[in-house]
């Protein structure tokens, strides 16, 4: 036996058993006449002691132990005498009669501590050391918490996970698809499912009325920060339901996610929610942050008409209201002009007004305004004393973009994106397509299964670009967090929206041929949405990085340096597949 | 709304409610003056019925209604006349006052029913009409249920489920590896896990002391009845534990998934234990039906030195004893001689006894048997009144092999391998290594991550052919449902263990350099084991063939016939991959 407990769980009322801990050595303190070893497992610490009582043998041994060697020990539990209150094992220690070394350890890389000398590429090339540290031991409890919560959700109100394949089908829409030789079927080709969109579907029409899933999902593109090319999504769907019936279910899980992993109610009240249009209007986004206010004023009316070129000129003019900046120096506002310049974001300038303690208001275009004509834009905006406003004119777009990171930035800098506040929401009538410039064709914003809201069925053919979806997003403090929409169930519909996506019937049939002969016999009205796991567990976590939330993650050109993956295979293997590799510049 | 409830909810106490309930168009029975229609969902069948009372805007919609055609409706619930009691919703019926189709169907291309007269390549390309059937649409809910309680029981005992990479890496040893290239690695491949198992034991040198995870595997090799090239484990380690440890904790959750899935309770009585070497010696088989007992005898040193030339010129001659069988007619006897004798199997040959009433025993061999020798014989295999005693002689591998079938042939004939009647058990001390003739090197029987028997542990460099295994597997049944071993977790016994493997230490640095390298930095002892995820389910279900277990499998030449996989890909996407196809003869 080596242990019959772990290293969190002794505690005063445990004072004089006799315990068997194993573990790994935190730290050894050895002050000659004794020593104390901090030994660690995935339940805590616990402080062992090695004094003149104890066998020759085993104060031998102290000299020969060193970090994060694993060993197993006996001892008595006794009272400490100086307590660590910071522990939940710190009123006690174990007196070691018997000490086995059951690993030996090199110094480790970087040290095992929450804050860890070890950078970001030596951390996870030693990735299994970095699982030790607590952040990201946490994590992955925090991840086996809310995986079960989900499970435990569903589960109740009747939804069945189902596993759907992971080698599926390669199809042009699907150009990030990663593609699997099948050996035994030589030339071809499986592919691993970017999500299992039209399977979870087909279990619909399979009459699976609830159905959910946590899945590994793939794609080979360009990574960023926060995309991993295999991923986690919690995919649901439902037949016999409207959008309200997903919205709500989902809504309840998300409380019960909220209570029962973060301790934190939201109470009965309905989640907010707010159109796509409205979203980009007030927000510049279709995930704005509304843990704070801080709106988009659209401000054109007023600003137009005053002979300020640069006013005058813009198609749209656009204000946000920060609460108390009005302090902001000429440095601090200048800083902020920069931020604003910034290629990613794209403005030419910054124009500003602060709201005085009288009231009035003074700005950066005086010489073009009345002081009525301030207080105008002041007050549409909501301008009160100590307030400062900041305005950016242009494009449309453009603006709306760049007031949205600017929001972003004076909420962070005023200390209203609150760590461990949450304001959950729905976006939803996203608009169905999209035009893209260069193919000169709609693409699906979702994805070609999107239901158009009843409503504006007759634009399909009319005014395609008008449409808007049955869909809706979950986000997050600005994150999103999740999405999905009501789906086309019925063939005719979906062979037109095939169409106005640009497939000719032969494609549509060859690509997607199996879902649309599974609509003719008898597909029920259906809809559902798909979670980030990854980035769900994020959010909960309180830290940005999703690596942080998987075990193995890869890094941003996609590879393992752990078992150093992707790596060359062998020219057998290649023959096997009947494939050669052949590089082009 | 679609519906207030489910086609399985309604009882006598919902009479004279009205309710809304949206399915599938089981059977309409049009009677003319009035029309019966069976709705079914997920959860069962109601009966809808359309009189005279009825508005004639429903009454004239029966005639266009059809099988599979998807409805909703708004009714009466009433009391039935005449009432069916095989159906839970049997005693009442809906009088229906609005209906809706909401999607027509073709007539399917084979019948919903639990016989259905499609075969099997047509249900495979129907699949998602197929799942509408009650045999495999309860398949799926039983899966759903023990995927429950074994996460359930596993979470209950402190283990975490930690996701494993898909992507990983390909190494020699995985001849049957699944590769994947790499778009942004051009002419380097990630590969499919056949198991987690070296990212699991990661788990464990990074402290996660109990881990399970319910994960996708993979598989290119020939597909046999009832392996998929996509599978399902229970994936489970453990970390500072025996081998007691790990199969007191599984043989629980075996009880608590007979408990809480099928209702089976198997007591507090551990599951038998037998060591592989008896098992074969017993059984002729590493994973014995042990429903009944009928075991082989060696009965070699009876059976030789009385001039009959087959029993002394045989390496060894083996007996079963089948209970109440001397009633076997000549027919019949013909019928097992023919059974052993096919290729499969390969005896020359069938001896038989039969022991009579009076306890004399007559045999096909009798001219060269003494009656007491004969007695001697049907003692040692405890021969009684009416038992038929059945002999095979030759190379004792293959005799073993043919009374392990020729067992199980008879058990099945005698009504011994009861359906719903479980045997639950462990194989032990599994031999470490097999030689391989082809390769003339030793491979690991299980895999090289499995730790010798400690009081072996000498023998690995003198006589590594006969280590044992710290290795169990869990078998009911006669099938092999999980397997797993303590595993090595000392760097130089690895190093060790893949000399004996014939890597040279460049291979095992190259193929497995992380895991030895991870061994450098204190690895705790820790072992596990894996289930086969659909064996264990089919094995529940009470069928055979896994793939009615899993919602969308592949055929036997790893093809989903239902979206047409694997196929081409289009010359672009090769190109992107640095790839050209190649095909050889």
């Amino acid at each position: 036996m080596y242990r019959s407990t772990n290293c969190g769980s002794l505690r005063i009322e445990n004072v004089s058993q006799e315990v068997t801990l194993a573990g790994w050595i935190q730290k050894v303190r050895d002050l000659g006449s004794m020593a104390f070893i901090d030994l660690r497992d995935r339940y805590g610490i616990t402080q062992l002691s090695i004094n003149d009582t104890c066998a020759e043998e085993v104060r031998n041994m102290v000299s020969k132990l060193g970090r994060e060697y694993v060993i197993s020990i006996t001892g008595k539990v006794v009272e400490r005498s100086s307590k660590n209150k910071k522990i939940a094992t710190g009123e006690v220690e174990v007196v070691v009669e018997k000490l086995t070394i059951l690993s030996v350890s090199e110094v480790p890389p970087f040290t095992i501590e929450d804050e860890t000398d070890g950078g970001e590429e030596l951390r996870a090339k030693y990735r299994y050391l970095d699982l030790r540290r607590n952040p990201i031991k946490n994590a992955m409890i925090l991840r086996h918490k809310m995986a079960k919560e989900v499970r435990n959700y569903l589960d109740s109100k009747g939804f069945l996970e189902i596993e759907t394949p992971i080698l599926i089908k390669s199809t042009p829409e699907g150009a990030r698809d990663f593609v699997v030789p099948s050996r035994m079927n030589g030339g071809e080709f499986y592919a691993l499912p970017q999500s299992p969109q039209t399977f979870k579907q087909l279990l619909m029409v399979a009459g699976f009325d609830k159905y959910f899933q946590i899945v590994k999902c793939f794609r080979d593109e360009d990574l960023r920060a926060d995309r991993q090319p295999e991923f986690t999504q919690i995919d649901c769907e439902m037949s016999f339901v409207e959008r309200e019936d997903v919205i709500s279910t989902f809504e309840g899980m998300a409380k019960a996610m909220f209570q029962n992993v973060l301790g934190k109610s939201l109470g009965e009240a309905e989640f907010p929610r707010m159109t796509w249009a409205d979203a980009m209007e007030n927000y510049g986004s279709d995930k704005p942050d509304i843990r704070f206010d801080m709106k988009i004023n659209n401000i054109t009316d007023l600003a137009k008409g005053h002979d300020f070129g640069v006013f005058d000129d813009a198609e749209y003019i656009g204000a946000i209201c920060a609460k108390g900046a009005s302090v902001y120096t000429r440095k601090q506002l200048d800083a902020l002009t920069d931020f604003v310049k910034k290629p990613q974001i794209g403005s030419k300038g910054l124009a500003y007004a602060r709201v005085k303690d009288d009231g009035s208001v003074k700005s950066s275009f005086d010489k073009f305004f009345s002081p009525e004509a301030l207080k105008a834009i002041s007050d549409k905006v909501g301008g009160e004393a100590t307030d400062l406003i900041l305005i950016l004119s242009g494009d449309k777009k453009q603006v709306l973009h760049a007031l949205c990171e600017l929001r972003l930035e004076m909420g962070e800098k005023l200390g209203l994106r609150k760590n461990g506040v949450f304001a959950p929401m729905w976006v939803v009538d996203f608009p169905l397509l999209e035009w893209n410039e260069e193919q000169e064709r709609y693409t699906a914003m979702h994805h070609p299964f999107t239901s158009p809201l009843q409503e504006d069925m007759e634009l399909l053919t009319t005014d395609p670009g008008k449409v808007r979806a049955d869909a809706y997003d979950f986000v997050i403090n600005g994150v999103e967090i999740g999405g999905g929409s009501i789906r086309i169930h019925d063939r005719e519909l979906q062979q037109k929206m095939f169409k106005a996506l640009g497939f000719t019937p032969e494609e549509a049939e060859n690509q997607f041929g199996f879902l649309l002969n599974a609509f003719k016999y008898g597909a029920p009205p259906h809809g559902g949405l798909a979670f980030g796991f990854d980035r769900w567990c994020s959010m909960f976590g309180g830290t940005e990085s999703i690596r942080d939330y998987i075990a193995f993650p890869k890094n941003n050109s996609g590879r393992d340096v752990m078992i150093d993956s992707p790596s060359p295979i062998f020219d057998e293997q290649l023959k096997e597949l009947s494939l050669q590799i052949k590089k082009t510049l």
